[in-house]
């Protein structure tokens, strides 16, 4: 019988949305980053952005929400994640987040996953790369 | 003149938050990901967790927190962040977020943090490490 676990390699799923104001407002109220930057126009205007950003793990939670709906899908265990944030998410930014599933490890239920985030204009604003265990 | 920025290596900040019911879900309406095991007490209880769990990544956004308030503090700009889950957080565990700053790149306002998530018990759920760029 062949292991049905490595039939999601090369595998690749993805989730659009766009990152409103009210998600920003709610993360910095969930998370507690009241950072200028993210909720405070005026302050955001005399930074390098010139504008409010969003929290850069607001943007990453889209991965998560990728790994636990799609790819590999409900009943992932989430092991560890690496994100390398790139550049800037301004509000109402359009990011895309799109999982690939790199490759398994040997006798274990372990998957590899590329994980990036970009923005409307294809610039990547996210990247990195994630390990979930998984077993159908 | 010194360097105003060195002054900052080996200084360590915290902030504990118990992790609410109310805080999963509105993490899992704000990110999307509805994975069972974190919003759903009866199938939670036939996985291998026994319970909810918050989802890791927000339980890593008080590491956010943590640097955006406290070390670097406000004007803290966030280039990476490596996260491994090593254990479950449970609905009502009390997590602590350390950040501790280890070393300065030469040359470059750019810091390697130590941050690490730790529960009641003082077991480490979430460690990891990362870099951000501060000027005072």
């Amino acid at each position: 019988m062949k292991n049905k676990e490595v039939d999601i390699i090369g595998k690749e799923e993805a989730l659009t949305v766009t990152i409103t104001s009210e998600m920003v407002n709610d993360f910095a109220k969930l998370s507690g980053d009241l950072n200028p930057i993210h909720i405070d126009e005026e302050y955001a205007k005399q930074t390098i952005f010139g504008k409010r950003i969003s929290h850069g793990m607001l943007v990453a939670s889209l991965i998560s929400n990728v790994i636990a709906n799609k790819l590999p899908g409900p009943g992932t265990i989430y092991m560890s994640q690496d994100l390398s944030f790139r550049k800037p998410v301004f509000i109402n930014d359009e990011v895309t987040a799109v999982v690939t599933v790199l490759e398994k490890k040997k006798e274990k239920p372990i998957y590899k996953l590329k994980t990036v985030c970009v923005n409307q204009n294809n610039e990547i604003v996210i990247d990195g790369e994630s390990y979930v265990r998984y077993k159908k």
